[in-house]
């Protein structure tokens, strides 16, 4: 008889992986010196210290309000920030900043959590069993993956273009699961259409909107809806280029889109509040999921973000990290272009936290790499490119490709580690 | 074909129920002038303001400081509360400050949660498949039902006696599961044994480690390890009585014990943190679900913890607490004597939130009873005690008591409360 806790687990806690995230930061600290272009931290020295202090300073001399904050909440989160998330959402879309927000934000509809990780953790369980299949972009956001393979979900990979998602490979595949029995078990198809993680590329409204056509085409043979989830999470850290409109200002939309955002990044992930705007028949199910996970959000920080939000200090602030990551993007491509191979394909991101980097067939930087242990030994870590994609049975995983974030390392050591990492990647050539 | 979004939800997301408490909370926002001795809230006038206001000041004096607590930190949580709460439970446990902890309390073993709720939550999910079983007290937190029952989790109720668990009728269901062939499927009991919610009683140690000690008899049989949750969310909530070391204490615990605490109900429900010891043979699975789930706690919230732990103002803040409880209990207590003829039983708790009220057998108290109905259409709601017993085919629910809370209502109302609902009972006498 085995007395060993394994033999107590459940299934899900028997399969659960070492997250990608976890390797990395032992990495990080087994090699002191390290310059990491991993993390996907945000900017330290850009945090909203000043910003958070008045908010806060304001909000707790106000003692009525001050027990509010330090009280419990509701379970869907904090009607003042459900309002003005929805009014900031509708301006994003539209450009118009009107007090009442029109039904395709509707703060009835919003979720508050904590980060937007915890809403896809949410949408995973409100809509998929075991062996159901998601789609995903390829490459996608690893940290997703670990969701997906700790509840057992298939998920299938997609190619990414400058545009979106390949709309023909969508075709395909949605055929091919139809032709297998498999449409059944396809409940959404996960997006990252700003700046996307690793990629950096944001998709167009036209080709979102093609990709919504193409599922509701599918729905009949599915048998049920086919969600689209829409994560937001680096839409407002934009630099350059056009906003482009999510998918909820697309009408008719809204019984389909789950369009996942977050405070997180664009004011500070050590406050740690997402959100998501859900059709309205999922709502109940998912504030349920919430309440029995914790309730609902933490108040206080929420009330930061409403005291944030509502002051105009989160534009302020939002306004000057645009300015700083225009800059610490500007200086690893200044890095890139000096210390990187000709024959290393990159291209420039107009927002977010990644430059997203291929090297030849040949030359492989997954874990157990020649490059990527030279890279380690040499002093600099990188996302290898083969986490960023599914385990999808239909296709190998490209292993040639790199993340590399300018987010986390300061601007003296982000071309130092570019340096270092172009010399490892000569060597090989 | 049915387009409906149910058609798309996985078994959980078609099973989950509505939660007692949006129902309860639904019937106060339904009634206003209604007096709530339903909501767990704590105390609003005694929430920490000040203390919160100082701890945050100095943190954010401090920039680098306000850098890290602004930024993301480690999913198992920040080292410093880790370290600050395995020593601050050793001193609980023993009465003894030392900087140096034992491996009883191993901060190593320690992981920070959203609230001890996020915890609970997680253990079901690296404990449990659809159709294990749990054992609870009968009657149990009801919070922790609502999870079980999304989960499809079986839970067995075990009487509560002034000790804690009925020790014989644990014997005797432990042997009936073995006589079943289901003992296979127990994974955990769960026992809430500080102040419980919602009987207000607390189990001794001896009653503990006998339950701890019976377990470790059936697992030859169950052929895995039994845990036991020991849910402490009140414990630090006393006003009476002596200490009860928790079952940390006991040598070779350990392996078994999964300790849940909580910083929210003692320090302030809108700061959610909560913790949990837990063996060491769980922990990486543990870490791994909360990595998937939000990444850590927010930074921030353990930030205040840490300067609220390390400069004594956490303790200086619940010594006033429990001076204010002990005030709200003897004014519930006082109306109980005057307003509730003296067929009700109830008895006088010494720490938490809660009087427990029981009716003659024939007087129901459940939601769709006379004297639920008519409590509310005269002004009071109460939680009915049907909603903490779990769904136990083997018996049926008691359903002729009442949780009564101090912790909310002000010291003003709860008499109120309580005279109107006497005059309720009294009517139906």
């Amino acid at each position: 008889v085995s007395r060993t806790a394994t033999a107590a687990l459940s299934a899900l806690g028997r399969r659960i992986a070492e997250p990608p995230i976890s390797w990395l930061m032992k990495q990080t600290l087994e090699h002191p010196g390290l310059i990491s272009l991993a993390a996907g931290f945000t900017d330290n020295p850009s945090l909203p210290v000043a910003e958070t202090s008045k908010v806060l300073r304001e909000l707790l001399a106000d003692s009525g309000a001050a027990q509010v904050a330090l009280q419990y909440g509701s379970t869907p989160g904090d009607a003042a920030l459900r309002q003005l998330t929805a009014r900031h959402l509708q301006a994003l879309d539209t450009g118009r900043t009107t007090r009442n927000v029109s039904p395709a934000w509707s703060p009835d509809r919003l979720l508050i959590t904590h980060g937007s990780q915890q809403l896809l953790y949410m949408i995973t369980e409100a809509l998929c069993d075991e062996g159901d299949i998601v789609i995903v972009e390829d490459p996608t956001y690893f940290v997703f993956l670990g969701i997906a393979q700790s509840r057992a979900l298939r998920c299938r990979g997609v190619p990414l273009t400058p545009q979106g998602l390949d709309l023909d490979a969508l075709e395909r595949l949605l055929d091919s699961l139809h032709r297998a029995g498999d449409l059944k078990r396809l409940k959404f198809v996960y997006l990252v259409t700003y700046h996307q993680n690793p990629s950096g590329l944001t998709s167009t409204l036209a080709n979102k909107r093609a990709v919504l056509t193409l599922l509701r085409h599918y729905e009949r043979r599915a048998g049920h809806p086919i969600f689209l989830v829409e994560d937001a999470a680096y839409r407002e850290l934009r630099f350059g280029g056009k906003d482009v409109p999510s998918l909820l200002k697309v009408k008719g939309a809204e019984s389909r889109v789950i369009y996942a955002g977050t405070y997180s990044k664009p004011f500070a992930t050590g406050i740690r509040v997402g959100f998501g705007v859900l059709p309205e028949a999922l709502f109940t199910t998912m504030a349920r999921i919430k309440g029995n996970h914790d309730f609902g959000t933490a108040h206080l920080l929420q009330q930061i973000l409403v005291g944030a939000l509502a002051s105009g200090r989160y534009d302020a602030h939002l306004a000057d990290l645009r300015v700083r990551y225009a800059h610490k993007a500007a200086v690893m491509k200044a890095a890139l272009l000096e210390h990187f191979p000709p024959f290393v394909e990159w291209c420039e991101p107009d927002g977010g936290l990644y430059f997203w980097a291929r090297l030849p067939g040949r030359m492989k930087t997954g874990r157990q790499s020649r490059v990527f242990r030279e890279a380690l030994a040499g002093g600099v870590l990188y996302v290898p490119g083969e986490l960023c994609y599914a385990d999808d049975p239909s296709r190998d995983k490209p292993d040639c490709e790199m993340r590399l974030s300018y987010g986390g390392a300061s601007e003296k050591l982000v071309p130092e580690g570019i340096r270092r990492l172009g010399a490892v990647i000569r060597a090989h050539a």
